[in-house]
């Protein structure tokens, strides 16, 4: 039984009651939501994971970090590094998205390794698979996309990226309203050349139940993915992407009836004054799933600071009512990511996600206040174990030290917190 | 005369009819929105600017960027060569808030140097003379405080930040209703303490028809600085705050009927959702008067990371009316910051000003539109050039080469954008 089936039966798994209790939310709510489908937790019923996590509605907005080999010297070794720094620096979840070496094996470490659920886009390894087969990533069969969705999900992968909104119907919208950068999605755009080059409807789309009697099997969480989202700026909430935004939603409710939880993957890029807009369709025409969003980033002009551009777009996502964070680091658009910008990225996202979480969630805000006691007593070993990112926090601190110890080399003598204790407490 | 008293005679300075053109808004508008406060220039009357710029109303957003020695190891090389690169990376003004070493020399080398206007916080020199000279910092006089700002504003400062607000009414506010953090403001807290020793009124706000001489004279804008601006979310737009915001209005009245321009400083650390209201409150209460938010930062627990939590209260706060941006470094709360956390600060604010100006200023989205293009026709060489940090762009790119030269290590052979190209486009 998958956790939304039991969830209809009245029953929490013991995983979800955890979670209940360090989401503050009482079994109840957690219980209706989980059946409601605005809650779902990532975890194949194949194994456990040490930190599992909700994502949705009432709870604590979460951060994705994407790791994965390229096709350009593939360096499985350094991606395992890459998954546990993100863990270390806190992403609740990993997807690996590798394409290039033995992917197989490259995910099994990974399965292995991670405290956090695990995603993929599957539609990876299948084209990589037919080209290695059959010299042809485009050369796979519906049969071969069921076969390897069967195996990833044995192999105990917890969450599907399914770009089954790339439809005939979403691609004519497409191309009838010319975009600046038509399709950015990796994943939408082989299954757009695969639909060209067989001349047949997306079979993610088309075997649709199909993929949903594996998920229920092991009961993987579909994210479906959003291969129309925008790659610019002008490109935003556009026709292509609320066709295929609609689309995500029918396929939301045939996924719930069977059973199967599931998330929808969202923009992009996305002007500041656009988002709002976007997290409220996207909770309309998709019955209140949990919303995962890539970004959004707020301007096509940052290369090199990308996750800045993220951490922008994405607080003010999940303020409206994003759930799910997925990471940019400072490389996006520009190469695959080192080691360093794995770690900038889920900061940055995370930073994104607790200032939403502050006017979300009634307590978060209290890790604030803590950090602002600190300061106020010049405690600087507490201020330190309370950042966010307490590594950066001390090596600041350890690399300009102050004459006098308990304030800092940016006011010195003449600390504000120093001087305004003794003119406004002492009277 | 000053600009604004030759506004209100209909007249405009070649510096003005220059800003007009490079904001694409006629001369008249500038002129009107001049005349009625809302737009400022920053510029000395007794010398010229290579990058003179406007403040207000319609205006691109502005960005400005902190340097100044402090009393650990001053250094003014080490400041010299971060105002330097300050301009490099695009801040519109600079702020020299030195307290350490010879400050009137400091001043007049980064006056010399600088290509944009320069603020400083006069109470700093004020306070530093006062500890030189008589051994305490509070023993200050009205007198010692006019001739040193006379003698800067004589040197050619642009803009000075006045901290008039900090008075017994908002002091008697701020100690009636708790806060986590009293005064985070350094000048802020120089007056608290100052008005405490000696028992009087703040001489800012005593005085400050004197001030509004002083800057009548030498066309100094006056930036009313907010003593009182929240350092915890939990404090934000509390009475305190509100009380002195409101002084800071009256305040504006009175300096520009001396035909002074005057701008308004701002928050601070807000909770994302209390941005919009904070602009909305100061265009009301001050008039108009263009705002200058230090931030605002939306989470204090990001020690290390500031420039993103200001980016993220940056950008809204700008999209809601904000004009102008004091940068906040990564050494925020920690230390005097490097010469990277400068170059990253300002690159910080300036993806929150463009993000926001993309959906304030119709033509500012053209710049987007430049860089999407040349990534659909994967041309690297205009996607560096339209990079807003073009160095960190080329970096990136140049360490890490793909195989095929026209994609990224990213998705090296399954980039998206040459396969949707194929897939949409060659029909």
């Amino acid at each position: 039984m998958t956790l939304l089936e039991s969830a209809r039966k009245n029953r929490l798994t013991p995983v979800a009651k955890q979670i209940a209790k360090e989401e503050g939310i009482s079994e109840a709510t957690l219980l209706q939501r989980i059946r409601q489908g605005t809650v779902v937790i990532p975890l194949n019923n194949t194994h456990s994971l040490k930190k599992p996590c909700g994502v949705g509605l009432g709870l604590r907005t979460k951060v994705n970090a994407n790791i994965g080999t390229t096709t350009d010297n593939p360096n499985p070794a350094k991606e395992l590094k890459k998954l546990a720094v993100a863990i270390q620096y806190g992403a609740d979840a990993v997807m690996d998205l590798s394409i290039g070496g033995n992917l197989q094996k490259m995910r099994a470490q990974v399965l292995r390794r991670s405290t956090v659920p695990v995603g993929t886009v599957p539609v990876y390894e299948i084209a990589v698979r037919a080209q290695e087969e059959k010299g042809n990533f485009l050369k796979f069969t519906a049969g071969d996309m069921l076969s390897t969705l069967e195996a990833q999900a044995q192999q105990g992968v917890d969450f599907f990226t399914i770009h089954a909104g790339v439809t005939r119907a979403s691609l004519a919208t497409l191309k009838k309203n010319k975009r600046v950068l038509d399709i950015v999605s990796r994943g939408g755009a082989i299954i757009a050349g695969w639909m060209r080059a067989n001349n047949q409807e997306n079979p993610f789309y088309e075997y649709f139940d199909s993929i949903t009697d594996i998920a229920q099997k092991y009961d993987v969480t579909l994210s479906l993915g959003d291969g129309m989202r925008p790659g610019s700026v002008l490109d935003a909430t556009d026709r292509a992407q609320i066709t295929e935004l609609k689309i995500l939603g029918q396929l939301a409710l045939r996924a719930r009836k069977q059973g199967v939880q599931v998330m929808i993957e969202g923009p992009g890029h996305v002007p500041l004054n656009q988002i709002e807009k976007n997290m409220r369709l996207e909770k309309k025409l998709c019955h209140g799933a949990p919303f995962y969003v890539l970004g959004p980033l707020v301007t096509d002009v940052a290369a090199g600071h990308d996750h800045i551009t993220g951490a922008i777009g994405g607080a003010i996502a999940a303020a409206a009512g994003a759930d799910f964070l997925c990471y940019v680091t400072p490389s996006e658009h520009l190469r695959h990511p080192s080691i360093e910008d794995v770690q900038e990225g889920v900061v940055a996202s995370r930073i994104a996600a607790h200032a939403a979480d502050i006017i979300k969630r009634p307590d978060a805000i209290r890790w604030d206040k803590e950090m602002s006691i600190a300061r106020q007593k010049r405690d600087w070993k507490k201020q330190i174990a309370c950042a966010l990112d307490p590594i950066k926090a001390k090596k600041y601190r350890q690399s300009s030290k102050p004459h006098v110890f308990d304030v800092c080399t940016m006011c010195g003598r003449f600390c504000a917190v120093k001087l305004s204790e003794q003119a406004c407490r002492s009277s």
